[in-house]
């Protein structure tokens, strides 16, 4: 089973993790790039089911920590990853059979295809977020007992630490601090799992549903078909169920710090045919809650995507500018990540908001 | 060969490390009761020097980082010591035969201390610093081509990292980093050595000098002589040769900050007998530069220590306040301390100061 990604299917997996990405992640466009190198040079992708891994199996996740904003100046060279990883074998002494993605949003969700195609090794089709998220401990993994330290962290300048960390909340304290000394980005390699803890603790079929969200959008665009509603058809028939158009507007400001390793800050989007009519988005790499005139319309975990109005493309927020037509789209996270101990590490709480986390549903139920 | 430590030599050596911390390095105090519970409960604390170390052993240096105002507050509990030096022996995949210090100077004279009595291994009688220093690549093992990492640093709440840096200044700017996140303080274990590196790139006899110092001052006290004067027939006998005393003066005013894991600031002290004779101190951490009417009197890696005018007790940074009376003395360093290697290192350049080094023999002719 498992199948080799084709370049078109590496393409529309990169647009499909965009929009998972939920404006943060990091634009998964220069790893596409760095993986299509790896293709051209005749390294294949090979993508598996997490059914598909032997019982016995080591399983190392592959992913890159550091402000989405910083990623578009640090180019990154794919050095450091290799690095990060082999140095966690070491530390285990045990070589792994597969690597995985931590996060399917964004630019993680191109570095563990990167790594496999540069190790000959098969990437699983899941992992920990279901999406995006800026912190390490706000993995489904955490969240279901497995530990994610001992954690290797690499610089592409030579640098390589194992974290061996009390809690997943110090892991990532420490982690991150390592990451702003090495230039705001860096190379990881967490949460070591075997075949079970992978089976029992991951969202499923992740990357297979970015490849599916990226054809679903290019193929409505070539049938000029409305790129929301084939969204939502196609969302219906996959575990996040439901996708919705929030909103359609302009931006009209956007406030963005880079702090303490993070991107934070806040955008607002005015109705094209009512000025008074405005949405505001908080967001901490990613987007974490949409309100209209108060009222929240959809909180994190549940997805919030920003997509261009004409063309479904994903926007991240730090391309976001005055004037953009935007479409703020939201959707339905999976159950494993609406589990009261998953809402505690990723839900409103998790990010220091005072809202409480109400199902997407929910919320529209009572628009 | 080789020594048991005695209590009262342990008293005496923690008072000298103290005079050679010049200001920094931290109160010895606290270490000193940690490593006098040791002796208490019939362990032993054995010193040995670098020539009576097997040809095939490994060293691990052990010792605390952070701001000596951050020991002050948060007391050393001696957990975090052992589990720095036991992740750094399994990365390594070899058990060390011997501790030793890194840094002679303050808390981390005691240290190692603990820690051989702790794990029942010999500490050698040597150090990377001859004195106290700030920052982790300023040690003669790095100046002769020891690399500080793999190195391990751990808390007293569980964490524990391996470092394996580009060089020994990323080495620093990693571990303060860690360091910082840890709360402000924590213990490594680095440049780990075998016994030639030990033998060729330290500061040899330095606990014992310590333990000469301490004594010296002590016994002047008992008998009422000058405790200046004692300390400059003592030295006048080792490779630091030179004692001298700079200024005798109170403290008028001190300016401390706590900035990114170091004590940094600058104290003024007023002659007794004339107010417009004035000395001024900057120091981080430790006394770097001693300047009397715009004068350099001392300078780094030459040391300037603040000691109590009555009794020669030597007064760090953070006890400094206004109206004390003290006495400025200064200490030349050992050869190995001013080659161009270690000037570039730990002289004034190291610290981004624009004075040239001057010996501080050379400064005295002068003056």
């Amino acid at each position: 089973m498992g199948y080799d990604l084709t370049p078109q299917g590496l393409h529309d997996l990169a647009e499909g993790a965009a929009v998972l990405g939920t404006g943060g992640g990091g634009d998964p466009y220069i790893g596409r790039l760095l993986v299509e190198r790896e293709m051209a040079a005749g390294r294949r992708v090979h993508i598996i089911g997490a059914d598909e891994l032997p019982d016995d199996a080591l399983v190392l996740p592959s992913s890159m920590m550091g402000a989405p904003t910083v990623f578009v100046e640090k180019l990154p060279s794919g050095g450091g990853n290799v690095a990060a990883f082999r140095a966690l074998e070491e530390h285990l002494g045990r070589r792994a059979y597969a690597v995985m993605p931590t996060e399917c949003g964004g630019l993680n969700s191109m570095i563990p295809l990167m790594l496999g195609a540069q190790l000959g090794l098969p990437v699983v089709d899941a992992d920990g977020m279901g999406r995006a998220f800026p912190e390490l401990q706000m993995q489904t993994f955490g969240v279901l007992g497995v530990s994610g330290s001992p954690m290797a962290i690499a610089s592409d300048h030579g640098d390589v630490c194992i974290i061996r960390a009390g809690d997943n909340k110090r892991m990532e304290q420490l982690a991150r601090a390592l990451t702003v000394q090495m230039g705001g980005a860096s190379y990881i390699s967490d949460y070591p799992m075997d075949t079970a803890e992978v089976r029992r603790t991951s969202v499923h079929g992740t990357l297979s549903l970015c490849r599916d969200i990226g054809r679903t959008l290019r193929e409505a665009r070539a049938a000029h078909a409305d790129p929301f509603e084939a969204l939502t058809a196609m969302l219906a028939g996959t575990p996040y169920s439901l996708g919705v158009v929030l909103f359609c507007g302009k931006v009209v400001d956007v406030e963005h710090r880079t702090v303490d390793g993070f991107a934070r800050g806040r955008a607002r989007l005015q109705a094209v045919d009512d000025p008074a009519d405005v949405l505001e988005i908080t967001f901490q790499n990613e987007h974490l809650v949409a309100r209209r005139d108060g009222r929240v319309l959809a909180i994190v975990p549940d997805l919030i995507c920003t997509l261009a109005t004409e063309t479904g493309a994903p926007v991240p927020t730090e391309s976001l500018a005055y004037g953009q037509r935007l479409t703020v789209y939201a959707i339905s996270t999976p159950p494993i990540m609406r589990t009261p101990e998953a809402l505690a590490c990723f839900g409103p709480a998790g990010f220091g908001l005072t809202d409480p986390y109400v199902p997407l549903e929910t919320l529209l139920a009572v628009r």
